[in-house]
């Protein structure tokens, strides 16, 4: 199963390894997984990628109801992935569980938070990991790793047995090497059948998603974006973010990311800040930083950013027909550097803009309750993997994963 | 505001009263409301309707995210009021907590688990109340007291610092005294405008949903049925679930029950199961033996049960057009009197089949993911509320709250 010379130990993409048999047979037969230290399996304690958290809470007394599902249709689980801490970071460092190995640009991140599953899948050291994606938690490290990694549409994969980030915004999503072995997960997670369609009928190039991207991610996608031109010629159309939210002050994406973050910290403040403020966890220097965040959040901006979130929800969804997706870079960097300094969160305070126009571009999947997938078809003049991202309209997942097996 | 000559004290609803101001001003100027003792409250513990929850986790730091939002839109919070503990039963009798009052039927419980929600409405002590509903916790007791309640769309309105039961099925709902006041805050937490139109295409009164229901709630439905009938005259038309998920063994309110029930109770074990396999609660006798079920459930059908649920959902979303209800009992019984054993959830090994019907009739709005809104316009021949509910397609919600307005 293991085609690759790098070992579990090497990947440092496990918190542990174990042999969680299968519970029944069906469409799942034969393939392993990993699960992020996010994701509940019973007689381990969910670390969430802090050694605090893991010292003040239980061992789960049950595995997570997705876990539950993959074992019983023919899966193994063979281990626990590392998380970034507490899965607010899109990095893949961890203070106290190191960096999971991103075997395609080993001196770069891998991307997070879900960068341990991201890494085993890359290392191939698994067929397929189960992550967590709230504001880009799979995405990006798929991009990163050059793999496949698909965030679902909100609510339809069971979060019980997940611990809880921003619960407006919070899915277990998947990597997997091959697009058919994804496509398979996925679809037996949803319950849903193949779709009998891969043919879109608009793919809808979003213009200033490119913008926002910096030019070695804009020159590596040219190619790809080119090939779907091809293939695809009138039906792939360039918009703006404005042609579907109607804003004429050029600041969507702004605007988006902020409605998007507002609503992050509100409810991680909702659902971490009380253990915070009580227990007063040990976090690394960056974690730090970003449940500041939270903390410093105007509460009065809430009602205001849900009225805004419902309304580009509404928009997205008068725009996008059943068979129509949107096409952006999955991130808008290349991943850093492990030398590089850690980019600050905060988005003015900062020459480091990574995280608003990361958080600019994964917003739109966020806000729209969308399914989007990062497929691994480009790459830096180096070789460093980038991401291209496709986004479908809420519940449209099979039709979206049998696009991405086609065009893999 | 409160027009009764029931006190706060009197009504037993409230596990704390206080004065929160409202922070902005808005469509919700001038109401006054109580929030169940399981959404938060910054500053107060939350205690979830038992004393060894609340003792072993610190005061919540932040108000939930859907407190938020009625505070700046000019609502005033005045207390936390009981819940049944863990939000995990239907009948409103806390063992640690007390019963508040069904002022309709004084002699009766008022429902649960958002028992102290629907006191204080029911009272007239406050506008409109929050509670939680996953399979039955505000539409039961808006049903058993008397006044309009109603259950959202899943996903549509935070969750964010509300303790989580069963995050598939979890939501915020409303009960308020006056259908127009239900309808202004129901629309402005999901961000929707009131909708244009409330006259329904077709009413689908599910057939063996009042077959389900005990002869005194048939007999009390009669009427308001009979008045949809003359209202709406062919648009209204019988159907049995049948209809629906096309099943020919005429069990199908058992499988939805069935299929409902092994994902609640997996969830539930999941969100709460080390908690209690590591702190050893003292719960009351009844929730004791509720939360057996948890443990006793074979994990291996929580496969099947998603496959199914996803397959019902589908049915029902295929079903259903944008202006189509359905229509049936919210619960099966009258309210229990006080002085009646407690009904075990259990539903084979007792003679008592309350909570097998009353969560057969609320796995439909849970499974469909759709809103319901419970209407109280019947009463048993004693005078007893009977709740008659209406369920919309998914996302649907404000044209539901429009008609429920036109029909009070």
């Amino acid at each position: 199963m293991n085609p690759s010379p790098i070992t579990a130990s090497e990947s440092k993409a496990f918190v542990a390894t174990f042999e969680l048999p299968p519970t029944g047979s069906g469409p799942l037969d034969g393939l392993c997984f990993a699960v992020k230290d996010l994701i509940d399996i019973a007689g381990w304690k969910t670390a969430c990628g802090n050694p605090a958290w893991r010292d003040s809470h239980p061992p789960a007394v049950a595995h997570a109801v997705c876990v539950e599902q993959l074992l019983r249709a023919g899966a193994r689980c063979v281990g626990k992935t590392v998380s970034d801490e507490m899965a607010f970071s899109l990095l893949g460092q961890n203070h106290f569980y190191g960096t999971p190995l991103n075997p395609h640009a080993p001196d770069r991140v891998p991307g997070g938070s879900s960068s341990g599953s991201a890494s085993a899948v890359a290392c191939g050291l698994v067929d397929f990991a189960l992550g967590t994606d709230t504001g880009g938690s799979v995405r990006v490290p798929a991009g990163n790793c050059g793999i496949p990694g698909f965030r679902p549409s909100h609510g339809y994969i069971s979060v019980a047995g997940v611990n809880p980030l921003a619960p407006t915004f919070d899915t277990v999503g998947i990597f997997a090497e091959k697009p058919d072995v994804l496509a398979r997960v996925a679809n037996f997670l949803l319950s849903t059948e193949p779709a009998a369609a891969n043919e879109p009928e608009s793919i809808y190039i979003i213009r200033d998603a490119f913008a926002l991207a910096d030019a070695e991610i804009q020159q590596a996608l040219m190619e790809p974006v080119q090939k779907l031109r091809e293939r695809f010629g009138g039906r792939v159309r360039e918009i703006s973010l404005s042609d579907v939210d109607g804003d004429t002050t050029g600041a969507s994406f702004e605007t988006w990311r902020d409605t998007y973050c507002v609503l992050q910290w509100a409810e991680i403040k909702s659902c971490l800040g009380a253990w915070i403020a009580d227990s007063r966890p040990d976090f690394g220097p960056a974690t730090v930083s970003s449940f500041a965040l939270t903390d410093q959040l105007d509460r009065g901006r809430i009602a205001g950013a849900v009225e805004r979130r419902e309304r580009y929800f509404r928009c997205l969804r008068n725009f996008l027909g059943p068979r129509d997706l949107l096409c952006m870079p999955t991130a808008p960097a290349l991943p850093l550097r492990l030398s590089d300094p850690v980019p600050d969160r905060s988005a003015k305070t900062s020459g480091n803009t990574y995280y608003p126009r990361a958080l600019s571009l994964t917003s739109v999947a966020g806000i729209g309750r969308m399914p989007q997938v990062s497929l691994p078809i480009a790459a830096s003049t180096d070789g460093i993997p980038a991401g291209l991202s496709l986004l479908a309209a809420q519940g449209q997942d099979a039709f979206l994963l049998e696009v991405a097996k086609d065009l893999a």
